[in-house]
């Protein structure tokens, strides 16, 4: 059996890390192609040494420079940055791109690979959210699977199984709420970063962290899992349920509810990425439902948090706004982690975004971009604003 | 588009009477062409008013003459007893066959079903336990499909949609603990016919809801499980869920857990069977996981309660003992519902019964049967000792 050749997109990262351990724990069916890191390249260096990747790149000239200062390696320094990523995703002997990179810097690689016949394995949810359309639509056209590592839309894609969306009435994404669950509005105003970042149930990276804690995280995957599966806003539930056992699930036409349950541990979707559509062993205890005991069910607060409400708005509105709704939340989620907004200033600052944009059909990666750099620039004047006010 | 034709097994019971209901809800796409009943003549004469079916049968003849008084019918009186059963069931016109019959009485008739190449909807767990092996065999060679409508047989149907027995790491019973759940050993010496036949979560017949009681029907779904899908004793487990939510789960080898939970309505399996591999709308409220708020799950008390392992006991010794198993357990349990018996002493008549048995390979129906009757006997002499004793 030949092996499956892997490049990942953000091989330093949390997810990246999480794949190279699916690849160790299946060397004899996986193996790494290609590296992609962003500033860490004595990580990166090491990873190099360990899995002799063909192809690698990172995010700037400057990251490429100490990891040329590392040491002396085999693999081809493909460049840097956006041309840097597309360079591993597109190598030609690349069978899998994992997509793990942070932000929006994997669009353009990942329509690459799209185009190049490289079934795409999404971690990002910055890249369907900016361009959900233009990916599908290019997936479709040269008949590459998009299969989702986001434990949610994993759960998803395992609970459809096939099922055609005739069958589907609504997705039920979980949310484990986050560590301020159960905060009222207002208790919200003083919280820091640092609380923030104490998850209760994933070890994730800052920015989807606060992600998580603002339900924001929650509300870009209603739009993810619009275009990935075909459902309307409508159709995408959310349901707080703070044990993260259950990780997502599907109402059928007649009522049945299919979920996909698991522990919280992001190889395993990576691994079922990997495999798809077989199905591996892994290497990790099993889900023990009478030791979790208990499951709780709950709908989201959208008035404390109200990002989610936000997202669902710039769902429904289509066209350009999810772009601008997740420009603005990178912005104002980076402010934060500065200490320099208020936790409940992050809905502020997107929201008056959006209220200050208006909304045009974008169907290139150019007009994407440029939504995206209007929306930046956009926000940060706004939380300049909102900051001088505190 | 044709309609699908439906003989129902047992149209005068709980069962039944849900099928019908199914069939009322989906009138453009299913009818009814065979009715079979027990004793219930003035029910079954409604039944053929309202659906006009070509063949009809019951249990006796005494009950067939009932039938005859209370009126003309078009539909043909096909016989009584098990051959009235085989009648119905193998019409020329029938495509689906639903044995939701009581007790063991619809096994010659799954059988001519299958050889007649009928789609099986089985909602008799007696069937497969005493015949498991013959009946999957059959359907096997005859390229039949074996639709299991039991709730939870039915949710790993739909969990596994088209998964192969590869991907299966174990499946999960979900069991609602019956209304003694949590109740000691000692507490159940004297707990009344009536108490045991108020079950917490599902409405069902009487030996359904004793076998409830004793989690002997957990234990009879063990067998079947094994039957309908293939799977070894030791890759079933049975996790108490007083909720009846979830109403059964698969895991997968790479540890993933894939559930199925709906409400507590038999009409959603019946449906399920009914339009395979399609799935319709269905005319009941969505579950609303909000609202349950909550589901627990928990290890069975097999202490006090022993039917469930001497269930597993029997399956894996396999061979004759599972159909002693039963028998013996229908004895008991006509004669707790009596009031001869003690609730306790149900298992200690099966257990007993079982130890006095030699099991033997049984490879066909006559075999399945000398052994039925043997420990048919057996069982009612050892329950009218323990009987004596109290």
């Amino acid at each position: 059996m030949s092996k499956r050749r892997i490049a990942i997109l953000g091989s330093t990262g949390s997810i990246g890390k999480s794949a190279l351990s699916v690849i160790d724990a299946h060397a004899d069916r996986l193996a790494v192609v290609g590296l992609a890191a962003g500033e860490n390249a004595d990580l990166l260096a090491e990873q190099i040494a360990r899995y002799r990747p063909k192809t690698v790149s990172m995010a700037s000239g400057e990251a490429l420079d100490r990891l040329r200062h590392n040491g002396s390696h085999d693999a081809a320094l493909a460049g840097s940055g956006r041309d840097g990523l597309v360079a591993v995703a597109t190598a030609a002997d690349v069978d899998i791109v994992l997509c793990a990179s942070a932000g929006t810097e994997g669009l353009e690689a990942v329509l690459a690979a799209i185009e190049h016949k490289k079934t795409v394995a999404i971690a990002n949810k910055e890249v369907l959210v900016m361009a959900g359309g233009i990916v599908m639509e290019a997936a479709r056209r040269h008949g590459v699977a998009i299969l989702p590592v986001d434990s949610e839309h994993n759960a998803i894609h395992q609970c459809l199984h096939g099922r055609g969306s005739t069958e589907v009435k609504r997705l039920i994404l979980t949310a484990s709420g986050g560590p301020f669950r159960g905060r009222s509005a207002s208790d919200l105003q003083s919280v820091t970063a640092d609380e923030a970042l104490r998850h209760p149930t994933w070890r994730m990276g800052r920015k989807i962290t606060i992600d998580s804690a603002t339900l924001m995280n929650k509300g870009l995957e209603v739009i993810e899992a619009h275009w990935l599966f075909g459902v309307r806003a409508d159709q995408i539930d959310v349901v707080v349920h703070p044990q993260s056992v259950v990780h997502s699930m599907v109402e059928l036409t007649d009522g049945s509810v299919i979920a996909q349950m698991g522990v919280t541990d992001m190889r395993l979707p990576i691994q079922y990425a990997f495999s798809y559509p077989e199905r591996w062993t892994a290497p990790m205890p099993s889900l023990d439902l009478v030791r979790a005991g208990r499951l709780d069910f709950d709908l989201p607060d959208t008035k404390a948090f109200p990002c989610l409400g936000l997202a669902y708005r710039a769902l429904e509105a289509e066209r350009s706004l999810p772009v601008v709704l997740n420009a603005a939340n990178e912005i104002a989620v980076a402010r934060f982690l500065d200490g320099r907004l208020s936790f409940p200033a992050i809905a502020q600052v997107i929201e008056q975004t959006m209220g200050a944009h208006r909304p045009a059909e974008v169907t290139t990666l150019a007009g994407v971009r440029a939504v995206d750099t209007w929306a930046r620039e956009h926000a940060l004047e706004i939380a300049r604003e909102v900051e001088l006010k505190v």
